[in-house]
């Protein structure tokens, strides 16, 4: 570790403990906080994701302040300088310069466990069955995605003269429905082999597509901060392009992949090759422009028909259930849930943007569930009402608008509340929906599903 | 990602393109060059670990200046920096300063590796079939840690006049039998069921908790640079406490761990539970003043007997496969290699160094093979050479020392050479001797060995 030369007067030594014990007692609380919300949420069956999020607003900056992300320009709690700084022999005071100095290393596991989690995303996209149901599936996906897209905007730019930049960042934050919190409810339910189940994850593997390309797109358009036709054309192809190579790549490169990884003889080469793959793909996406996190997905669905995807999942697996709760503990600490205090008058608007975002975050979806078409008997509700959790990719969107320093706080809030909202309702009401109908065709759970898809990321 | 100021005149966006191009960038070269080495060295029946620093210096401050750690001084290759600054749109001799500012980032998630390495050791430790060999095995690991650590630090103070606190670091570098090293080359040969093998392995393990007792006992007198008897004392006592309090716990206290992880019903909570036994013993270690290593290393034993184990082993495994490649790398890549160049009369000494330790290291062990008693026969020399490759715990030795600047780079190079050397010769001495004579008593490996231990790690 680097010493700060302006923290001379304290010994290297003492200097070092107190990173080491920084970096370790965040470390603990970060997991003790998520774990806790998420063992309380799984016993009212609600996904694990809206504790760990939870965990991060009670911890972070909005709460405890024993997770303060520097950028929150938020005072860290004195108890827990005054514990590191009482055990490492150094002045309290000295404490959170330290505290933030380390940060950046947080940041950097944080991404780590993101860029996994959308690999993982990817490499779990079941592009066959997709195939089976994909008519009806890519018109639910395209109607969900144009219908929240236009209307959040739209209506954020008329009625609450957001600028164009956010506008567009906060519609495109409510396009893409999460897979891994919609399948584990479907799961749970016995819902997941029926029509209505296929079409609804096939259309979240869609809109996934689609929502990490706008993603790609808007971040890097929005990091201009200007809206010039040329770019954004040049910025979509270039991502339509980059997505469409690693869908073909993954129907024709697999093998070439396997035989790479075949080769490899000292242990541990899959999991290696895997993210070679993963780390190319994203210095490409980052080199022509786009989103890392792009190529993250991208390397996904390259490796999803990979002979080895089941040994690569398992492995990958783990690095996601710590990595990724970091990165959703993190995007929860970063919140300044202030500016919704219902009872300041200047806080107000931001709470009824957050309400009209939460609105058309569900009407654009539950709409899209009548998209489906042709003569099959199909329940158009259940549909919609599956297509409603944003969980994950929603989080994403947030996390890296934070970090862009694209959003205003008020706007990062109403992103936040439409997550959880949409993540909280969906298992809620698909139950309601869904009690006294038993599925019509067999309850058979494919194994991919059984589980939550997500189980180490919550 | 923290801005820093002086960067200003550079747009943030680009900014943070040129963060990401290097630490992905970084990450690929890592592994695709230690995965190349490794895949060399495997093909010659070599411990692939020995790949990983090969590798480190080839891409690092001796090599390639592809990989350079801030401490090092080294100028960061022009190549590296006109790719990443020619995509990025940043001058290429603002790169090294981008570079530098998030090297901390992979130091951490080398330090992870390190931790997760330790516990994994821990875990793997068989502590029942220690008990079957127990007289023999600790009567080989003391001979074998008194021998060098004694040799070693009275030689080099004696001969080569160096400072008592560096003789001494030095000295216990070498006490520390790698048992993933060792067990995959008696595994290997067949040789693992024998009395021999057992003995070693047995040896081996006990040689590690000597081993990182002395290590934590030794950074923490090193770092206030005097030589008392009071603080001596009172660290040995506490080293020997925690651990001995870890061995009772591994008996005791895994019921309850078992329990609590039991309780947990969202995903990934066995993963999560040693996750934050690992943290929480880690805080415990550094705040009585040993090192965070010992706490990892002891979370290991404590969760070792575990009814999970297993489950455990496999979700961290992939985790010291991608993370303890970092810590390995690195370790070459901060290495020196101009101290020992042999045409430099100044530099003759370092060698002249590097072989006397090299030498104590392999008699010492050798001899400690001779500590074998009781009527039935064994091999003595099998057991000594066996005990012979130091391999990862020597580098964390190393990598621990140099990131506490303990080290000159004469010994840092000498005690590098010492592992190279040492893990190098084990297994082809090892096979030398062994070559005609086939095993006595089966040769039936256990599942734990039946792969390399360190699988994950190589």
């Amino acid at each position: 570790m680097l010493l700060p030369a302006l923290l001379s007067e304290i010994s290297s030594h003492d200097f070092e403990v107190a990173e080491t014990l920084i970096g370790v007692l965040r470390f603990v609380l970060i997991f003790v906080a998520a774990r806790s919300l998420a063992e309380l949420l799984v016993r009212f069956e609600l996904p694990t994701i809206l504790g760990e999020l939870l965990a991060g607003v009670i911890i972070g900056a909005s709460g405890l302040h024993l997770l303060v992300p520097p950028e929150t320009q938020v005072q860290l709690s004195g108890v827990f300088s005054n514990v590191v700084g009482g055990i490492a022999h150094i002045p309290p005071d000295e404490i959170p310069e330290i505290y933030n100095e380390s940060f950046g290393a947080l940041q950097a596991v944080s991404n780590l466990g993101l860029f996994s989690l959308l690999f993982l995303t990817g490499l779990e996209s079941e592009l066959e069955e997709l195939i089976a149901v994909g008519a009806q599936a890519f018109s639910v996906a395209v109607v969900g995605v144009v219908l929240p897209f236009a209307l959040g905007t739209l209506g954020l730019m008329g009625i609450f003269h957001v600028d164009p930049v956010q506008a567009i960042f906060a519609g495109a934050s409510m396009t893409a429905t999460s897979i891994g919190i919609t399948a584990s409810v479907f799961g749970e339910l016995g819902y997941l082999r029926t029509r209505e189940g296929q079409i609804v994850i096939g259309a979240a593997v869609l809109d996934d597509i689609l929502g990490i390309v706008i993603l790609a797109v808007v971040v890097s358009l929005a990091a201009g901060g200007t809206l010039e036709i040329a770019p954004i054309v040049q910025l979509v192809v270039a991502a339509v392009l980059f997505v469409v190579v690693a869908l073909v790549l993954s129907q024709k490169a697999a093998p070439a992949f396997d035989w790479v990884v075949d080769q490899l003889k000292a242990p541990g080469g899959k999991l290696i090759g895997s993210y070679l793959l993963l780390g190319a793909s994203c210095f490409i996406a980052t080199a022509i422009g786009l989103e890392a996190a792009l190529g993250a997905f991208a390397a996904g669905l390259i490796a999803s028909t990979s002979k080895h995807r089941h040994e690569i999942q398992a492995a990958v697996t783990p690095i996601v259930g710590l990595f990724a709760t970091v990165f959703f503990v993190l995007v929860g600490a970063g919140m300044d849930l202030s500016v919704i205090n219902p009872s300041d008058p200047s806080a107000r608007s931001a709470l009824v943007i957050a309400g009209f975002m939460f609105l058309v975050a569900i009407v654009g979806k539950v709409v899209a569930g009548w998209a489906v078409f042709g003569p099959q008997k199909t329940n158009k509700l259940v549909v919609g009402l599956g297509m409603l959790p944003r969980g994950e990719v929603g989080l994403i969107f947030l996390g890296l608008g934070t970090a862009a320093k694209l959003l205003s706080p008020g706007l990062e809030i109403a992103i936040l509340l439409m997550v959880i909202g949409t993540t909280f309702l969906a298992p809620v009401l698909l139950r309601l929906v869904l009690k006294d109908k038993p599925p019509e065709d067999g309850n058979e759970v494919p194994e991919e599903f059984a589980a939550d898809p997500l189980a180490g990321a919550s």
